[in-house]
């Protein structure tokens, strides 16, 4: 259903398949970023499972960047239930040593080509109003991402919950 | 964890457990009430297999309320992953011919009152601007939930997603 693979950018490999060894791998990048607590980390490794065991039938895609076969950054989205063509970007992660040169923007425009071919029209992301995820949401304002709502004390007092949603072009 | 059951309200008999008969009555129940898509009847019987499947361990709870051993109603909620006081109300659900006589506010406080006892201090339930909503918005301003956030056009085009939270008290 995707056309032939998207020509790496700058030495990177994109592919949409996850396997076994990716658990690890990923489990550690998330951790590694330090921006993911053990329990959201527990929640990276259980969707990576979810879409090894299910296969295409998750509800959980992926989009895996990779350099010289070592991992670099993932997302990893999906249609949300209920709604005619809605998409939630679960995970958005790069690489510690990988960041600030673009990996996430690529992922980011990967994904959102992979979810406009699947009829997608809206994407929903959220994040968190701590001072920690100030990049993160610059980095979504700065892609097309509009905040649509502020969920005060979501996560824990103080800590509100962002979501942002870009309305994809036709 | 949690004290005796409260009293029967009106000839209703409310559990915890769910028991395996609960799928496909759930389902049907669920049907009836015309408020829900058959992908969205789906999602319901997914969890309560999860429950099923996992017991206490799965991240969804139910309290299913049953009059002379019918169902009656139920609530589907349990603590947001990632949060550290937050809980979800996914599912409110009462019979048709059960509706209009309070079921509904009944399911509620006790649920409340068990997110309370586990320890719960925000309720976050989301649903539809379409019109058929209306009475099911009525009923959570009404039981102190207050809107938090409008997604236009999340579920499909001219339908939005509403977000209501309702803040415990100590």
């Amino acid at each position: 259903m995707i056309p032939p693979a998207p020509p790496a950018d700058r030495g990177i490999a994109l592919r949409e398949t996850v396997v076994d060894s990716d658990v690890r791998a990923l489990s550690e990048m998330v951790l590694a970023t330090g921006f993911f607590s053990p329990e959201e980390v527990g929640v990276a490794v259980e969707l990576v499972e979810d879409r090894l065991g299910r296969g295409p039938t998750s509800d959980y895609a992926f989009l895996i960047a990779e350099r010289d076969g070592r991992l670099a950054g993932y997302t990893c989205y999906g249609r949300t239930r209920g709604t005619l063509a809605s998409f939630d970007l679960y995970w958005i992660v790069v690489a510690p040593d990988e960041q600030r040169h673009g990996l996430g923007r690529l992922l980011l425009e990967e994904t959102e080509r992979r979810i406009r071919e699947r009829g997608g029209l809206r994407i929903y992301v959220e994040t968190s109003s701590r001072s920690l995820y100030e990049p993160t949401r610059q980095f979504y304002l700065t892609n097309g991402y509009v905040q649509e709502a502020f969920l005060a004390d979501y996560y824990s007092p103080g800590d509100g919950k962002l979501i942002y949603c870009r309305v994809l072009g036709l």
